[in-house]
Parts: structure tokens; sequence; C-alpha cells
């Protein structure tokens, strides 16, 4: 029998959640839920109902694993700790100050209803945050570096859209080239905002807005742009949706360290991603966690869970004998 | 108090886990264990005894975790059942094909007497494995590549000095750029043996012995030699010892996969260690995992583990809430 995954909220995430099933022969997608009027939502799998929201509470015993595609600043402070309460749950919560607050809530509802809730899940915080531990627990002398990008910040983005007088715009976060050479190198430096990330907007004025303005407002904005080197470009709505359109991504994680009895040598691990589509390869890290979520509830437990919670093997939809012969 | 590790074994790797536990605060050096006449061994770490192994069980109730650095021919398949019925252990075992029938032999002694044994730690088997892992869960359509070096191959080397008329002999394995960048473009190429690696010699032959016999012995030597390009070169066993007593090591874990409906897009994870010293660095894998082998062990767990069965978490010294408010 297949593992059997529903999707609530068909965006972009929904979607590539979509895809990822696809890719997982042990599961099924069983429905889709959605707040807007279910016959308006189209999906690519044939023969999968959608239902509205106010439905999803009657499909309780249909679905194993329930994976949350909402945002982080509304949706998923609200819908985790709810949905926790029925079924086992997934989310790719990234607001990483409110972590302890979400795990919090996540924790008591899905420990009081025996279910399973693994939150904060993709790959930042995800296989990003799962590096920077092994990262930092095998080269604990170390210095930890996390590079993002090439790929668009949607919190950058946002910002830069709520400047008066812009009609839309594109944030791309670039990883600075010396910078990543500098830490291969092994000399740990010690690196600024500055240096390690270039901002690159790309930005829709409306008709008349002064342009220089606008662009001094995104240059000195505090904690967005103040402490980077931004580039502005303004170009028009077609161009924007022509040439911005894409959702690649990825970045760097990288501990580098001495060893030795007097720090005579280097070690340096570094684990890099590289992805044409941001929130398909989200998706897929969801759905092999909502997969650690079903065996972990089939065993008795209980929770909300994190990705430094599960070990690697629950996974991997291989046993662990044939995991240890295979690729041990 | 300080997890007390003991050490069996005192070469390349023996001395790699003192410099390790020298890095982790929490833990501490309390014995080391030799064949050789106690006296005969010298460690750097001031105030530490050194036992023959023969004395090992006096010192029980003395350690938390045993860490066994003796090799995988012929010392680990027997200690580490033997001592697994004492202490918690952590072992290197490496023999890739033998590890089911290792694990079966450790898992019984360890579970018999409640102790907890993790084998195979360091980084292939050990990091490289759980890449291999979390790579093929994630993207599971895609494909896998580990790559080694540029590095000496002990297994190689001792190949090579089995030849008549080889007094020494030194193989790096080194992994082909043009694979790499094929591998790293997305393309997900077929790659031969040939392909990935090439061999390179480094000899030191008898007086009179016969050099183009002993080139053509190696490049024809199957399994080892036949299936890649391999050069050699001889020279003087001065050379050898000044310029080829390096244990620099590294290699790559990539996992390339489309993702998309229509798999139109591309998504590549990739794994890399950059290490002047292997042992060094195996030992600081092997002393997080007596971490984890320590509290596993208090948590009431027992029995045979590996890296895939351990979440990153217990390899960490700072608690399940500081690391997720932190590196989350």
């Amino acid at each position: 029998m297949k593992i059997r995954i529903g999707i609530l909220g068909y965006g972009n995430l929904g979607k590539g959640i979509e895809c990822a099933i696809k890719q997982n022969d042990d599961m099924e997608l069983v429905a889709v839920f959605t707040r807007r009027p279910p016959e308006k939502v189209k999906i690519l799998t044939e023969g999968v109902a959608i239902y509205h929201v106010d439905q999803i509470l009657d499909k309780k015993d249909d679905i194993d694993v329930l994976i949350l595609c909402g945002g982080s600043a509304t949706d998923l402070p609200v819908q985790t700790p709810e949905y926790a309460k029925y079924f086992n749950v997934v989310d790719s919560f990234d607001t990483h100050a409110r972590i302890p607050e979400h795990f919090a809530a996540v924790d008591a509802s899905a420990k009081e209803n025996g279910n399973v809730a693994m939150i904060s899940c993709g790959w930042d915080p995800g296989m990003f945050s799962i590096n920077r531990l092994y990262g930092e627990a095998v080269l604990p002398k170390g210095s930890a570096y996390t590079f993002w990008g090439k790929g668009v910040s949607q919190g950058h983005s946002d910002a830069i859209r709520r400047i008066d007088g812009v009609a839309n715009a594109i944030q791309y976060t670039i990883p600075i080239d010396e910078a990543l050479e500098a830490v291969r190198s092994g000399s740990n430096p010690q690196l600024t905002a500055r240096q390690k990330h270039l901002r690159e907007c790309f930005v829709v004025a409306e008709e008349g807005a002064d342009l220089t303005r606008i662009e001094q407002e995104i240059k000195t904005m505090p904690n967005y742009f103040a402490d980077y080197d931004t580039i502005v470009h303004f170009i028009s709505e077609e161009t924007l949706k022509k040439e911005h359109a894409g959702m690649a991504h990825g970045g760097f994680v990288i501990q580098s360290s001495k060893t030795g009895w007097n720090e005579e040598n280097i070690a340096i691990i570094e684990y890099s991603l590289k992805l044409d589509s941001n929130p398909e390869f989200t998706s897929l890290v969801l759905v092999a966690y909502a997969r650690a979520v079903y065996r972990m509830k089939k065993e008795g437990m209980s929770g909300c869970k994190t990705v430094f919670d599960v070990a690697p093997a629950y996974l991997s939809p291989y046993s662990a004998e044939e995991l240890r012969k295979r690729i041990l």
C-alpha cells in the first residue's frame, strides 16, 4: 500500500509536491485542499479530487500525511498547530526567528493528539541546516559559512514592492565568488554581509515615479539592503514577466577548520545545491520527510520534529539491510 | 562531566582520535591501549596512561566509549564484536562487501550486553554514505556519483607492493575533471571506471628488477588497474619517503536529477571534502559519533548502529532547543 499524501494549498509549492509525488513510487496523491473555489483549481494529476479546505476533516482517514503548502508569515503559524490535531503534517515554516514558538505550538498539538508533525523542512531550513549541524559537530573548532543564490529572495522582493512608486520588483541574492574562493582556500576569513552577497534588483516603477528616490530608498533600506552592495535596474513589467519569472536558486554550506595536534592541517566540507526550480526541490525534500513522518508515526512516535531529529534511514524507501549493503 | 574516551590501537587513526578529542571540549581521553609494549608507545596528551591491551577489561568502568583504531582486514572483524561485550564502541570498518556480516556479529554481541556499537564510521563509509542516502531519498529518479581523491588508496598501494620486484609503492586515485564537470552540468552521464578516475603510481623497484614487466603487471592487474588509465613512475625509496608521505584525501558525492512534471528542470546536490589529513578528519567524525553512542546508550538503546541510524542532533553537544534556535 502506498503512502497517501494530501496537499493543503495549491500554489508553486503545492504543485511542486504533486510533481515530487510522481517521482516517488511508494506514494500517491489522494486529495488537494484549497481556499479557492475548488472548481477554479486545475491540477496535473488525473483522477485526484480537489476539495475546499472546509471539507478537510471529512478526508481525515484517507490521508497518511498532510503537506501544508501555505506561507510562513500568516498561514503556517495557524495551520500547522491546527491540522496537527487531526493529521500527521509536514510544513516548510522558514521564519527563522519564530521557529522556537512555532515548534512549541505544534509540539503541544501533535503530542496531545498522537500525531507526528515535521516543521521547517525544505533546503533552508532543511538540508542546509543538517549540513550546518554535521559541519560543526565534525569540525567543532571550525568556521561555518552559508551562501545563498543566485536566486530570488521573496522577502527582499517584497520589501522593494512596499516602496512608494514601485509597481513590481524581483531581487536576486548573488554569492560573491571572491568570498567563496577565500572560504574554500581554508583561510577561515571573517566576512561581512557585503563581502558575502551582492543584491541585484529589477524594479518596475509606476509612471512618473522618481527613479532616483526609489533607487536611494532601496540602497539605504536597513536590514535588507544598507549593509550590501546593491544594483538597481529599472525595467518594464513586460520584461520582468518575460525574463525574471524563473525560480532557480541554490547555495553553499561550508565548514572549514584546522585539524591536527598543532592545527597544522586544513579540512573543508562543502555542501551545495544548484536548482533550476526552488519550489520543486523544496517539495522533493518535503515528500522524503513525509515518508519519515509516516514511519515514525507507525513506530508510535508523536510530537513536533525537525530535520535534526530524523535519522537518515527514515527518509529512504529501502530497508536498513539493503541500505547497508548497497550505499553504506 | 566529560565523555570518557578510550583508544585501542595507536597508529595514524589512534593519533587522529587523540587530536580530535583535543578539539571537543566535552570529551577527555582516559586511556590508550596497545598491542605493543606500552613503554614503547609515546602519545601526545600529557598525563594519560598507556596500557597493554591485555589490561583493557580492568579499565571497563572508566571508559564511556572505546574507539577501535585497528584495520578492517583482520583486526576489526574480531575486535568489534569482542569489545562490544564490555564497552560502547565505535569502529571505522570499511570493507564494503563484508559490512552485512560485520553488522550481524557486532549487533548480536552489543545487544546481548546492552551496549551501543557504531560501525563503519568515518567519511567513506560515513559522511559520504549519509550524503548518498539523502541524495537518493530527495532525488529518487536521479543519478548518484561518488568520486574519490586526489588521495592515496591503501588497497591499491598494497596491491602494487605484492608484485615481484617491487620494494615499495604509493598509489593516488585522482578524479577526472571532465567527468566531474559533465556530472555538474546535469547531463546525468553514464561514466565508466576509466572515465571517472585516473590511477597514478609511484613505485620503488628492487635493484635489477625488470621495470617494463612491473609496469605491465600493474597496468593489467584485474579489478585494481585494468579498467583504468594508469600512470607508473619509478622513483627511489628516498623520494617516496620525502614526497609521498602526505595523507591528503577527499572526494565528491553528487546526486543529479530532473525535477518538474515533465522533468524540465535540473537539480544537483554536491557534497565534497578537501582534507589535508585523511586520518585526522576520519577521527573527528568518529569522535562526533562517539558522542552519539554515549547519548544513545544513556537513552537505553543497544545494538549495532550505522550512520544511517543516527539522527543528526545526537552528534552535537548542544541541546535540541539551542540547535533549533541557532542553526535550523
